[in-house]
């Protein structure tokens, strides 16, 4: 190839003794990670990719052959490529649309606070079954922050969950308290949005 | 339920008018977004879930019957839950890991220059074919970032990509260039995170 960059013996020397450098220091990091436990996991921030993010660490699950369940809590009935896509996996993916969509869609608030306590009922039956490996609360950030059901009441049943299980909750605006019980949080950050500059919401890309 | 809320007339009215009026602003941003267009995204930051939003948007292709290819720059043999599970879609997905592991581990630049072009070439080859709607370059940024492949050249051949083709780039510290030339930037930062603690690698959570 044109662009092949030119090594020569002491820049690979330099290279190697580095590296093995940082093999050392990388491998003990790895012998003083010893614990392995059920995460609460946390995706939220402005930036896209925090639903993506959760239905891509489903298909790690499932690629186990791990049961993954799923709870929307805001997103209604409206069509969405990954729904498509894990009913491949057939009864490994146990999949709930609760949502009744966005509330300036429905104007309804008492609908809304409904949907949201019946998601939440899904997702305390989907937490409780031993057969299931990752519970993807989709947007419950969002049910939270309008007050739609009780914190304290969510935040007690993640922090006891059943050993071993994984809990993964998407939106934005994730509550203080929620944050403090994760033990994983990624802040997704918009440096850039092609909607600012007038691309619409394409299909495989938003839904 | 015992955590239902109470909501009077006049406060369900307040929201209904409210969210008549947020309606309204969102239909009108909706109705300005008419571009419809492939996208460069860039998913970078320390945080977790750059490849894992890539493989979710992946899975959403996938549910529209969309073709999709995925070349891995860094990570080598192991094994992925991601990769068992997308084999289910058959020959929608063309998979190629073309990385020989990490820096630390191969401690041999010649090789992981070798890997990386090799990996680009296979980069291109996707980007060309006509049947694949999303391509993933994984750890793109980490093969650029150690100069393993020319930059100016891999930005000018993702800016010319073919029309309506999607490309998503990961992997930490983007190039200034790479965060110029895309469409989609997001940062994903480590708010909080379990390795920090004590909790190690975990299959169908970082594999």
């Amino acid at each position: 190839m044109s662009d092949e960059r030119k090594i020569d013996v002491r820049e690979a020397e330099r290279h190697r003794a580095k590296m093995e450098k940082r093999k050392a220091v990388q491998d003990a990091e790895v012998a003083g990670k010893t614990v392995e436990k059920g995460l609460l996991i946390v995706n939220t921030g402005p930036g896209k990719g925090k639903s993506t993010a959760a239905f891509g660490l489903a298909l790690r699950m499932l690629g186990y052959g791990r049961r993954v369940g799923v709870v929307q809590f805001i997103k209604g009935a409206w069509h969405s490529g990954e729904q498509d896509a894990l009913s491949r996996f057939g009864d490994l993916v146990a999949w709930h649309t609760m949502g009744e969509g966005f509330t300036w869609e429905t104007q309804d608030l008492e609908r809304d606070i409904a949907a949201a306590q019946a998601a939440w009922a899904k997702a305390q039956e989907l937490m409780a079954d031993p057969t299931i490996s990752l519970v993807v609360l989709d947007e419950l950030n969002i049910a939270l922050r309008y007050d739609y059901i009780d914190l304290e009441r969510v935040v007690a049943a993640l922090k006891g969950r059943r050993e071993g299980l994984h809990v993964v909750v998407t939106g934005r605006n994730a509550r203080p308290a929620m944050v403090e019980a994760a033990d994983l949080v990624t802040e997704m950050g918009a440096t850039k949005h092609h909607f600012a500059v007038g691309v619409k919401a394409q299909k495989g890309i938003e839904f």
